[in-house]
């Protein structure tokens, strides 16, 4: 009678990019935003979440990706208006505060988990579905609203065992970069297009290396493929200040230090090797000095340069100037920012595809994003925030064996054989498995079709640690009942061992025995409690 | 330079059907699902997720709203393929089951919560993005199976604080209305359209009442708007045979008791008022019964009898039949229910938009659907879960009061006041601040511009209980630095007192006193921990 009788037979597979998740990613993401949560609460800010769908046109456009269809962005038609799955949560985030102004405490301080979209080209290990977990403070000019953002950054890697010395946050400002910009000719609306040319390019530094993104700025580059990108077009002498504001530092993929021996001045300008060692050594306060040195000749560049210095300095005071560094390579993809960037690394090792030892990479960043409520309003509303890349951070943990990652990890319930499927054993059984329930205990009665070693073969499939038997022996007359009691791990402990051993059968009493029924659930509990 | 210097000006609008969450909300919503997670893990499912995106073949078409474009499911292309947002949980976990079949324990058991989506037409109080929490059972085709899916569902309810009585899970199966739809020529594929119309024409009975639901069986019905829906178009015999089997319990919005006096042939044959009332207190074995009566010459209705018969007495011997009720007025509307089908209904009253008082009605349903899964494979796969709607079970939670709800809502963060802007101001502030969360005390630098006052009115509206001020009569010449702490809570109440009250000075003391830096973490913690 129903539908499928006569629908065609469909294949059963995910689209590209897209993934299920099982218990065990599900509960270490759990525990992992649990920790992440606690943090943030820490810090004063509190859950806000918005819907997966909003208007395209609230969205924006601030994706790095560009040659996709509607620019990166899952859209389609309602009845009057283009709708988008939101592609961060930044923008979302934006509308809501704009929409809400009047009513909201300002400054808005807020946090939410939630998965974004990005209708990118698919390819292994490219998600279009991800899960970032954000923390933003809306209305407040300060940089100390920034500076804040990057020591609950530093909390969260602290809070999830990663150890110090094992990750930096690194921060830059926009401003020094678009002051650059603004002296080779690229100021104005009518270069817009170029400067996001000039941005996404440098962006690409970890993953194509100084010749392609020297490429991507001058004439072009072609990838493996064959594919070739326009680049941004820009003069050699241009590209080169560029690359002395992003190239400078050198300390990508190493662990940083503070204090020099060398002259400031020497290190910045002068490019012989020593020099280029002592920079990757150089103190938050030296790298801002480098900068005033390299670009305090520009205003733009002059104000971002200020800001950095005021960051430095709270960070400074609140003990945190080992792990939030200042990094002019840094720029972020995304399009909306307007001053300070952050940057989530972990600078411990893992190996490449091909086996090289890397540092692991980003695993959030943020930024401040002055104009993006302001689309909506007249006047402006600063803002600044971080976002967490919930699975890369999970992927971390992984790497590092975390605690947090192994304990949520649950074993299976006790699974209750079914044995005689004729109604009145079935209501029997049902409720020795509702005994145990009701004494706290994840149970279940086998309702599936297999024997005996069907239904413990499925057991040990579900990582059970306890089976409980009771037949027409264990029942006897019914004066008396018995339940047998399987230990599932010792059993197959057991398994594995000789027979020779001289506590042999001391061991297979342990691993299964016959019991009052009366007693199931004492002894049920005493299993579980072994080891 | 930002992009947002040249966009018009956007309006900040969430789209029709779409709601942000906040604070409260969220941590409502989760304190309840923690819960619900408590006992589906208890009862042995684990948890497993699908992502919001499949290919629309692998959905398929089932939801009851099919006026809409995509018949209610929010698409859009991909390279060569569509893409659906999902509508609900069970059709991806078929396509997950199925995809995942031979590594998987068998039978699968797992539970879900996410956020789904219908392209509805938007209208008060209608979601296109809402949650629910589901639990499955894949291979698994006894009674059993659904019984077990009941008994958990009440105990859910329980777990949440609703009471026995305020509270029913009806049952029924979908073969004994397919058997009557048999009997009326509505068999065979040539009227799968046909019997959809029958089968949605009964799911509003509780919206429509009989007389809307005999329109839309026989010619049509014009709604409020004028809209007219074209009806199944079954002869006034036909329509009675059905109503015969969904209106004869007649006990909607009320409590039901088990037992009857009156012969069960006479109460179900006889249409006296008399016998209509003692229809309300039938057993569930007493509708059985009367079904076996009415319908037991048809055999696809005979069999479905049969398993309510089966889970009838699962639920008797484990003392669930108070709660968990034989219903033949229950049909669900998804198309792909194929057995027993369950509802989830709240009992108590509730003012409607009229004020009139009404049960509260469905908070979930759930249902066997065994050609899900079969959709993909070529043999037959048994399947049966349960859905709970996770607002409308929020609402009742909020509507009784229940505690857990109350106990989700946290205060704000110790807001810690910014008077002088200073960098050496701040950086002192921000020690304050640290110290308080090192001590593990959510708190705050206030970040905005305001004035004192204002900084007052933010930590209020933030609902935080304690401010902490330094300004510099608390710093002094830095040899001795006080703080002054402020119990805001206190405050407010006090400000509403007279000051003749003899404890006056004695509690202003206590909502707001000086004291020195250094025992800034201890008072706090006595003012937090106050009432």
């Amino acid at each position: 009678m129903s539908k499928t009788d006569i629908s065609p037979r469909v294949r059963a597979m995910l689209p590209r990019g897209f993934a299920d998740r099982d218990a065990a990613d599900i509960a270490a993401a759990d525990a992992m935003m649990a920790r992440i949560r606690e943090v943030y609460a820490l810090y004063g800010f509190e859950a806000v979440e918005t819907p997966f769908v909003e208007y395209t046109d609230a969205l924006g456009k601030f994706l790095p990706d560009q040659d996709r269809p509607n620019e990166g962005v899952f859209s389609f038609k309602d009845d009057d208006a283009w709708l988008s799955l939101r592609y961060d949560l930044t923008a979302p985030l934006a509308r809501y505060v704009a929409e809400n102004y009047d009513r909201l405490p300002k400054p808005h301080r807020s946090y939410r988990a939630g998965w974004v979209f990005r209708n990118e080209k698919p390819g292994p290990g490219r998600f279009r579905q991800f899960m970032q977990f954000d923390a933003d403070t809306v209305g407040a000019a300060s940089p100390a609203a920034d500076a804040e953002i990057c020591m609950m950054a530093a909390d969260c890697l602290e809070a999830l065992g990663i150890a110090r010395g094992d990750y930096v946050i690194k921060v830059n400002n926009r401003k020094v970069l678009d002051g650059v910009m603004e002296a080779i000719g690229l100021g104005g609306p009518e270069n817009a297009g170029r400067r996001l040319t000039v941005l996404r390019a440098i962006d690409k530094l970890d993953r194509l290396g100084v010749e392609g993104v020297r490429a991507l700025l001058g004439a072009g580059r072609k990838d493996e493929s064959g594919d070739f990108t326009q680049g941004a077009g820009l003069e050699e002498a241009d590209i080169e200040r560029i690359f002395k504001l992003i190239d400078w530092t050198g300390y990508r993929d190493e662990q940083i230090s503070t204090g020099t021996s060398i002259p400031i001045d020497r290190v910045v300008s002068d490019d012989t090797e020593v020099n280029r060692e002592a920079r990757k050594h150089l103190s938050n306060s030296g790298i801002i000095h480098s900068l005033v040195l390299s670009f305090g000749w520009n205003r733009l560049a002059q104000r971002g340069i200020r800001e950095l210095q005021t960051i430095a300095d709270l960070v400074e005071s609140c003990g945190y100037s080992d792990r939030i560094r200042i990094d002019p390579s840094v720029v972020r993809g995304l399009e909306y920012y307007t001053g300070p960037v952050f940057e989530a690394e972990l600078t411990f090792l893992r190996e490449d595809e091909d086996g090289k030892p890397v540092s692991f990479g980003s695993v959030g960043g943020g930024g401040r994003y002055d104009g993006l409520v302001a689309r909506f309003r007249e006047d402006p509303v600063p803002a600044t925030g971080f976002s967490i890349g919930v699975s890369r951070l999970l992927a971390a943990l992984r790497a590092i064996k975390s605690p947090i990652v192994a304990a949520a990890e649950t074993p299976g319930p006790v699974v209750v054989l079914a044995l005689d499927r004729d109604d009145k054993s079935m209501a029997n059984t049902q409720r020795l498995v509702g005994r145990l329930r009701e004494a706290g205990i994840a149970a279940e009665l086998y309702l599936g079709q297999g024997g005996m070693n069907a239904q413990l073969k499925y057991a040990d499939k579900r990582r059970s640690r306890v089976a409980v038997i009771q037949g027409s022996n264990e029942r006897g007359d019914g004066s008396n009942p018995q339940v047998t009691i399987r230990d599932l791990k010792l059993g197959a402990e057991l398994a594995k061992s000789t027979k020779d051993r001289a506590d042999y059968l001391e061991l297979r009493q342990r691993a299964q025995f016959t019991t009052p029924e009366a007693e199931l659930v004492e002894r049920v509990r005493e299993v579980l409690a072994r080891r």
